[in-house]
């Protein structure tokens, strides 16, 4: 998605869409050798890129228009997130948003090279709150489905503009498949279409796509939106549904989160770690988790996506023979700890 | 456990099951320097110990009964840690048994210090095959339940000797609660008692106990046998039954086993991943799982683990929406491509 301003088209912005536009913002950073980038948008790719930019030796400044980073998260995880963020020294500028750019002409010796066919170039960027110099800006402000094609033949679109898919990946015109970020997919936890794009729901619905198209008859049940990111050694997974989700479905739910570390205390590698998990009161379902947590955290999310699946009840979760020794965790696994806590709580 | 041979008793042959041995092993390598070490025993407690030693600058021999080490691994999967011991360097010696301990006399000048007491000091392993010198012997020959006081007390004993209780961790006797490694717990897949001496068990069952004690009436339904260890930067998960379990109990079986990486193939830090899947092939359901591999590999069992006490089947699997990101994960994790390769075979 691109803000609707002018000077978007400035030399020195760029967006992340394509390979082609990564490789050309790699080439910049090389050739041109900015010193101050900006990034706006502080979702997964926003936090991805300006922790690239700062690597490359650039002074970042992130700029998110929520309080906290990643709203795939509940702020009160969010927060986390962000403070790893500022930790590895990135200016972070929450609830701020880009209203411009300000750029300078480009004088005509530099019509050369990268910057050929640019008549401007980004100089700074000005946000509700201030105006922040930049000699480069990269945008990461989400995406959206890439359905016109199908939109123009005439087949029915669901959730965000993707497209209207079954569970076999049939569009609402025979003989057309859609997978991919351009379709629909089914939550799990919801039991409602969702608009999912990343990379494992595409490659799962492609594949059915795929089969069905060559005669087979295999379903994509859906998904629980399970992701997962690293900022710095900071590592961050997510599934099933978050606070906004589940009051915007009107469940009664309970929410807990817990500070634990990976690994027992006398192990000298031990690391923090934060487990949110959310439950519905009245069947006592698990309904989604969040981890924030040191190197090992990150894919214990997928406990709580395999037990999600299982439509495990968080009392079916208190005694789940999760792997113990002193290098993997505490013998008592985090995970646990959060588990029979919410229990409490439902 | 301690074998039925003489000079068990000799100044250098150390068990560690409890503390004190622990210590008394420590203080002799800090006081005596040896350099040979041999370590009997091929399981979890000797191969840590084992490589301890080697990291203590000892040379290691590791002598073991079984044609691979861990018994708890089908062979397929033990083989790969065999090799990830021996490729630390430690000598690894294996369908080789010990057969008795070559000890000189201690002279009287040694009579004092940590030697005060013993007349006779270890100097090699005799085994089956060979004579391998040793100023240090550890037995790591696995251990049996402490249940001669219950047994005594004529409470009912269950697999192995271990005390016989209910899912409250009642014993046969009113009034009396057993837990821990002394009693015998359940085995959620092969749905029968067994005798598993491991810390999850112990503290989930004396946790329950404790509250029943205390006039709560909860049950502790039983475990998967989950174990997870690392040996060196290889990791070692299993939970569930394996093909020696599977054959007992005369289940017709699937087993598949799948190498991959731990992380896209184009992240600096990937690493070598194999997964073993077992499943029924008259229900569909998931058996066990086992794993070997670099950084990030061993908990991935706990992904089985949950499957497993949900009761999944293998093809209730086949989309588990776990979590990817290159820096974690292939796009298609291992895990799936496993229960994919298994849903074939089912």
């Amino acid at each position: 998605m691109r803000p609707n301003l002018p000077d978007l088209d400035a030399y020195g912005v760029f967006g992340v869409g394509t390979l082609q536009e990564a490789q050309r913002l790699r080439h910049f950073v090389d050739e041109e050798r900015p010193q101050h980038a900006v990034v706006v948008g502080a979702g997964y790719v926003g936090l991805e890129m300006a922790e690239a930019l700062l690597r490359c030796g650039l002074q970042v400044t992130l700029v998110g228009r929520s309080p906290e980073v990643m709203r795939t998260l509940d702020p009160e995880i969010g927060t986390l997130v962000t403070q790893a963020v500022r930790n590895l020294g990135i200016d972070t500028r929450l609830s701020e948003e880009m209203t411009a750019l300000e750029t300078i002409a480009l004088d005509s010796s530099a019509g050369t090279g990268s910057a050929s066919g640019f008549t401007r170039r980004v100089k700074a960027v000005v946000t509700t709150v201030d105006t922040i110099p930049a000699d480069i800006v990269v945008l990461g402000l989400g995406t959206r489905p890439n359905s016109d094609l199908a939109r123009e033949a005439g087949l029915e679109l669901g959730q965000r503009g993707s497209v209207k898919v079954d569970r076999t990946q049939r569009t609402s015109v025979e003989g057309i498949w859609a997978a991919g970020d351009c379709a629909e997919t089914f939550n799990l936890v919801s039991e409602a279409p969702d608009w999912v794009p990343l990379a494992t729901v595409a490659n799962k619905a492609g594949r059915t796509a795929g089969q069905n198209i060559a005669g087979a008859n295999i379903t994509f049940p859906g998904c629980l939106g399970t992701a997962i990111t690293k900022i710095g050694e900071v590592e961050v997974g997510r599934t099933g549904l978050q606070v906004a989700n589940i009051e915007k479905l009107g469940l009664d739910y309970a929410a807990i989160q817990i500070d634990a570390m990976t690994r027992s205390h006398y192990c000298p590698d031990k690391a923090p770690i934060t487990i949110r998990l959310l439950g519905e009161k009245s069947s006592g379902r698990l309904l989604g988790g969040q981890i924030v947590g040191g190197p090992g955290a990150g894919k214990r999310i997928d406990t709580v996506a395999t037990a999600l699946h299982a439509h495990m009840t968080v009392e079916d979760m208190l005694d789940l023979d999760l792997a113990y020794a002193p290098p993997f965790a505490p013998v008592w696994e985090p995970m646990l700890i959060a588990v029979r806590i919410l229990a409490g709580k439902l």
